[in-house]
């Protein structure tokens, strides 16, 4: 399979029905076919050749969908780039793939000057914005028009379909290759489980250059549902959007799920009655939370999807909303899900033999949808997918219906005279201290216990809190060897790009010229 | 993906509930986990090696779905016998594909010596019957209890899953050889497009053998569905297995379904109420038939599926009957369908140039799901894939929303003084005279036309009719020129073994010493 066969499909069975609506702007999918075809050309005009890295800087748009359809079927390979990122993470990642090509909107023409004084692969720029074309720049709709529509290479299968850059939270930011057949068993897995269809009008609200928005957007690319597109996540939008465009499914996280109930508007009569679906990842919701959702949009599946870019993204779906019994739906709510249709799901032990259910060790994945390897990093690849099986770097365990509970981080995972203390658990409780802004707990070394637990914390601005005092606060909700046995105060944490909290930064001190066993 | 994965995902999330349901005899998952891990152990002990081929020829039951799932976990290939052959055309599939062992029931015991004594290549016998193990035989039940389980070969991806016999109308019967991917691809396009779910009971009535049935209970697999078997057709069997076991899909043929609906217990009160799909296929539904359906099971889904076993096996799916108009659903009820998730379908002319919607061409497909070859014959394999396009040798067209209509195999058509003539029809129109029992319609060479339409007949006992008087009939309902010119009457009409008119038989001696355009 390939990524544009869902839009060749949706041109021979419904030519004339809307494939994207962005702002004003709505086009048909025999529109976009052309249009796409016109792009493909444009681009390889400018140089692209089979397997060459074409990067997208920008917001959402209905040009980044045309973008996702028009480099595959010129046979390029796509390198969207993270919004987040600075310049220099940028430029890095435009250079390791050796872009030649970026297209650019106007929220990122700032960045132009410096990406051009820096990087040493891209030659030709796109600017995709609404405005007049800047100097040195092609034009996107000039390029579009004056092209001559080209046959799609059907690049597919194997073939590298992009190259997606994953922070991470330790050094260089690492190209995660994806082949079609990554891309579209992920999709097709979401099909299977009865997300998506012809009558689906799907909106794009997360940044779309994330894999979690470009991996659902394939599921629905596959099904000719109808694409409607935000510039960026913003609850008002969404509610003008879900009215005005009938949108059924969308993706958001748990924060923004939040400050979309919460939003002036949801509380007038807004007309919602279209959305079926929300997915959501990154975190399980808060009981609060769900509660909420569910008072407020009684008939809106929540459904938690867990996976990574290197999955293409799909390893497990939450679907237990279905379930009759709300007994059932209570135990399964803060599981990340069960294996998706194309994807197996292990939990395994560090030989990589699996544990017995209940019992925490890493969620690995084995399927289709399991990325190609790093770019260009070999040795990162052979350390993440090993007998097949990627390893997520994720803690977790599966119960006796299969469904997995992620509770840490491998490597943030503490363990303490033999017991392994989860530090999100922990962060849990102190977050509870009306105090506590942010914190982050992390294993130190200790002579008798190998490790003990270390809190960093970030108070609330104003407010005085003893050490002593949040130890003690730990102690009443959890049990005595998770408890941090010293607490650090700090004004900020290090984050990562992604804005994940840094912990590798915050032990190195502690473990300098020591080894740690999970490292 | 692999053909077991759906076992190893029901395992693992819902080990206890039912997976096989055959007269008396249910078995959970975890229980058929077990035994065909016994099973595959079983079939190495007598010397299956990875990619060596396994047969079986025996009507429906548990132990077929069992060896389905065996032979695959032990590294084996399928052959599934083809159990309306005659004994020399089983043969002849056995020992083209080397088959080293044959699992046979008692419907086939009678077989037995003649195979013994002609196979060349078959080793090894294992008896699934009911009764006692006949001597120089291995015992189906005995090999499960006796042999140690072991772990899944996890064949999978381009890995042969199966070689499944098809025997065409034209010379020997061609192995088709079928991946993990083929199978899967087939099977989770079918989930996508909304069949199949953990809650699902699919009702195998249709012989297992067959890639229509083999093919949709791939995505049942898949889906984590309960199976229910009955030995073969039998109206009676199928309303009672529908209520006593709560089957909610299966699949059969146009004739068989008026059979099921005309059985007198269908007129008492049957509690059929667990039903919603009855996938069909081979050819579409009468009209009077569709509309009787409709009648007397007004709940359940009619979804008619065309494909092949090259094509393992889907490549389009009629879901029109979910079309909210009426006019909509009855002008596409004919249609064969549009092209499924995993797959592009086109016609195509003579050149392989996509034709105009509405032109009458060859169907072609591409996808995932096409074969890989044809076993042992790579001169027929590079004619059937040309540029990746399976070509199915049906002729249809495809109207403006991407319904394909299926008109005649492509070798059929007649072509005379420059239009083409679909046999179909021409016999169609004879059907409806009282006399006719069968006919076949061929083209004859003509020295004025290229081509002229020959009916061959077959008529009612004890009734008489003259050519002119069908001539006549048939002008009354068809378009002069696609009248038979001349009509020829035989007792009986040359039958393959799959019960095809072997056409190719009555042109031969027409065509002796000259080529025809189409052949």
């Amino acid at each position: 399979m390939y990524l544009t066969q869902g839009l060749h499909r949706s041109i021979q069975q419904k030519p004339d029905a809307i494939a994207t609506s962005y702002g004003d702007r709505k086009r048909t999918f025999r529109e976009l076919g052309e249009r796409v075809a016109r792009l493909a050309s444009g681009l390889q005009s400018l140089g692209m050749k089979t397997g060459d890295r074409v990067a997208m800087l920008a917001l959402n748009s209905d040009r980044y969908l045309e973008y996702q359809m028009a480099v595959p079927w010129g046979g390029g390979v796509l390198n969207p780039c993270n919004i987040r990122w600075s310049a220099a993470e940028i430029i890095y990642s435009l250079d390791d793939s050796a872009s030649t090509i970026l297209i650019i909107d106007d929220a990122f023409k700032p960045m132009i000057e410096r990406i051009r004084a820096e990087s040493k692969t891209i030659v030709h720029y796109i600017y995709a914005g609404e405005g007049e074309t800047p100097a040195g720049m092609y034009g996107y709709e000039e390029l579009v028009a004056r092209s001559y529509p080209i046959e799609d290479a059907v690049r597919r299968g194997d073939d590298l379909a992009g190259v997606f850059y994953t922070g991470g939270t330790t050094g260089f930011p690492k190209g995660v290759m994806l082949s079609h057949t990554n891309l579209c068993s992920s999709g097709l897995a979401l099909l299977a489980d009865g997300f998506g269809s012809a009558s689906s009008v799907y909106l794009h609200a997360a940044p779309m250059f994330h894999l979690a928005d470009f991996g659902i957007g394939v599921a629905y690319w596959l099904a000719g549902a109808t694409h409607v597109i935000i510039p960026k996540f913003d609850p008002e939008a969404i509610l003008v959007a879900i009215e005005r465009d009938g949108v059924s499914e969308t993706l958001l996280v748990p924060t923004m799920i939040q400050m979309f109930l919460d939003h002036p508007l949801m509380q007038k009569e807004c007309n919602l009655g279209s959305m079926k679906t929300i997915f959501y990842g990154a975190s399980p919701m808060p009981e609060a939370l769900i509660n909420r959702a569910a008072q407020v949009l009684p008939n809106v599946e929540f459904v938690q999807a867990y996976g990574m870019t290197e999955l293409a993204p799909l390893a497990t779906l939450n679907v237990s909303c279905r379930h009759p019994s709300e007994a059932f739906r209570r135990a399964k709510q803060r599981a990340a899900g069960r294996a998706g249709f194309c994807v197996e799901v292990r939990i395994v032990d560090e030989a990589g033999k699996e544990v017995p259910r209940g019992t925490v060790g890493e969620v690995v994945a084995r399927g289709p949808n399991v990325m190609q390897g790093y770019w260009g990093k070999p040795d990162q690849t052979v350390a993440a997918i090993r007998d097949g099986w990627m390893h997520t770097g994720d803690g977790g365990y599966m119960d006796e219906d299969g469904y997995v509970f992620i509770v840490d981080r491998i490597k943030d995972m503490i363990i303490s005279g033999g017991e392994n203390i989860y530090s999100a658990e922990v962060e849990s409780a102190l977050s509870t201290h009306p105090a506590v802004a942010a914190s982050a707990v992390i294993g130190v070394p200790d002579a008798d216990w190998g490790e003990r637990v270390h809190a960093v914390v970030v108070k609330k601005p104003g407010v005085t809190v003893a050490d002593q005092e949040l130890i003690k606060h730990c102690k009443q909700l959890i049990a005595g060897y998770k408890c941090p046995r010293s607490v650090e105060f700090r004004d900020t944490l290090p984050l990562s790009g992604a804005g994940k909290i840094l912990k590798v930064e915050l032990r190195k001190p502690y473990w300098e010229g020591q080894k740690r066993n999970v490292s």
